[in-house]
């Protein structure tokens, strides 16, 4: 644990929740800045009917920086829970709800977070990338044609090869607590998780990619364990990198975190790695079960020593 | 505040309600048994959806019994918040799905009603009078027909004048921490509130009648401040008695409470209240501005002055 280290993860969904999961391990000072793009299952019902920002990603990483004693883990299991029934409420997720009445109550988006925070005895705070519900637009290749594809799910289920994405509203405003938040970072982490849907729509948030540019943080790609069906099915780690430099052509990295494991061409990495401006750090972060999901004890450890050597 | 009283209150719905907001102010040993008959709105459809039991009535009492402070007032504002839409939400109770979430993933209904009221810091301790959902059915009478109604909302509504409830099943489980609230209480009060439906079903679960009978704690009827159209059009306040006498035969209450201005014929409810084993206590317990609600403060004032002369 290193105190007062001011930590910011971006991301969403699972790759969020594993990267939280071990950061808490490592500051005390640690901000999640979310995606709000999402548009299926609970999340996207909640915001077609009631027209709030999708919940789901908020309420996950809310979930993985949850108190360690029974306060906590018991009303983070309430949080996660999901109905199942054959009726209205079915797959809704409690959390989802709780935090979509916060929202209607305070009309305060951030406030609304900071409560549920305070509930679950939160190790950190979780804010969204912007302050209106997104939709992700994908440019996608498939059989040599180009198409654009449309919100999240159907881009992770698109049968084409996503190219690049972009946001609808293009110009969407960002949560000025986001923002700040990585100005004042001591370090900025990028991933890991659904690279075109979690990772890369921050940098196109106008005043959060403006902000990932000029922070004195440092910057860590932390890159994903195995392709993602549908979305970046048969990328290389470097494809990662490059995909990543095409959304943000001077965005600077300081470090790329690899698995062992992942890196089949270390020496290509470390080069992709170093055209982003950084070095490449090779660890064993991988789940032991072989499960490409990352051990949060592990990725603790490496994180705590990287942070450390730039300090 | 009288330090160690323990007082048990009965009943349902806005009824139970005031009596708790009123009750708070006189002991913190309080605890709410709650009628868990409701068929209609939220708690309806979620006792249909997921074969719960209607939580509205418990989620009331747990709101009434809310700590002071901001957080406590904020989540029982976000408790008792509904969601509004044109979709699957509108109507249901913030409350109502945070207490299903806690009784599925606990699988105890009086733990989950517990955590709820540690999440409103409440003072005093809510509990269903049943273990399982229950139906109201009514002995109706219209144009010298008799008919049986069934369900609190058909009851509530049926053009008939309602002469007797039973329940559906009709030996219902009570809920074990209620029998032994009541037999610990130093005082036992029922009502105001929907008389045969958030007042009378208490006596007819057998082991909580039994308990109501044998405890050594004194019993108060607090009476209510108007008929309530379609359930008690035209009862006098005589004539709420007489039907409680009829639920209950054996039963002895130790004081009726009527508001000075409900009581028209005071010398004729003396003689009701005396048919009981009881005296009649009149004062103004209304709100000032004429509706037919209890003032919290009045009825705390009045409440304190009864229990401390028994004492």
């Amino acid at each position: 644990m290193i105190e007062g280290l001011k930590v910011v993860a971006l991301g969403g969904g699972h790759g969020l929740y594993a990267s939280l999961t071990a950061l808490r391990r490592v500051t005390s000072e640690l901000t999640a800045v979310v995606t709000v793009a999402d548009d299926g299952g609970s999340s996207g019902r909640l915001r077609r009917e009631l027209g709030v920002l999708p919940p789901g990603d908020l309420r996950m990483a809310l979930a993985a920086l949850c108190g360690d004693d029974d306060w906590g883990r018991t009303w983070s299991e309430v949080v996660q829970h999901r109905f199942r029934s054959e009726g209205d409420l079915h797959g809704h997720a409690v959390g989802n709800l709780l935090i979509v009445a916060l929202w209607e109550r305070l009309g305060d988006t951030v406030a609304g977070l900071d409560w549920v925070g305070r509930l679950l005895g939160a190790h950190g705070r979780v804010l969204p990338m912007s302050s209106v519900p997104l939709d992700i637009a994908a440019e996608v290749e498939l059989d040599g044609e180009v198409s654009t594809v449309r919100g999240q799910v159907a881009c992770a289920l698109t049968p084409g090869r996503v190219r690049a994405i972009s946001l609808v509203p293009e110009d969407p405003p960002a949560c000025p607590e986001a923002v700040q938040a990585v100005l004042d970072a001591d370090w900025v982490v990028f991933g890991p998780g659904s690279w075109f849907t979690s990772v890369l729509p921050h940098l196109k948030v106008p005043q959060l990619a403006e902000a990932l540019h000029s922070t004195a943080a440092r910057r860590l790609v932390a890159l994903n364990l195995a392709p993602q069906p549908g979305e970046t099915d048969g990328f290389s780690p470097q494809k990662h990198l490059e995909v990543l430099r095409q959304h943000a052509p001077s965005l600077e990295v300081d470090v790329v975190l690899a698995d062992t494991g992942v890196a089949e061409d270390a020496e290509e990495l470390a080069k992709a790695a170093a055209e982003l401006g950084g070095r490449l750090v090779l660890a064993a972060v991988a789940d032991q079960d072989g499960s490409p999901r990352h051990d949060a004890q592990r990725l603790a450890s490496v994180l705590d020593e990287i942070f450390r050597e730039k300090r």
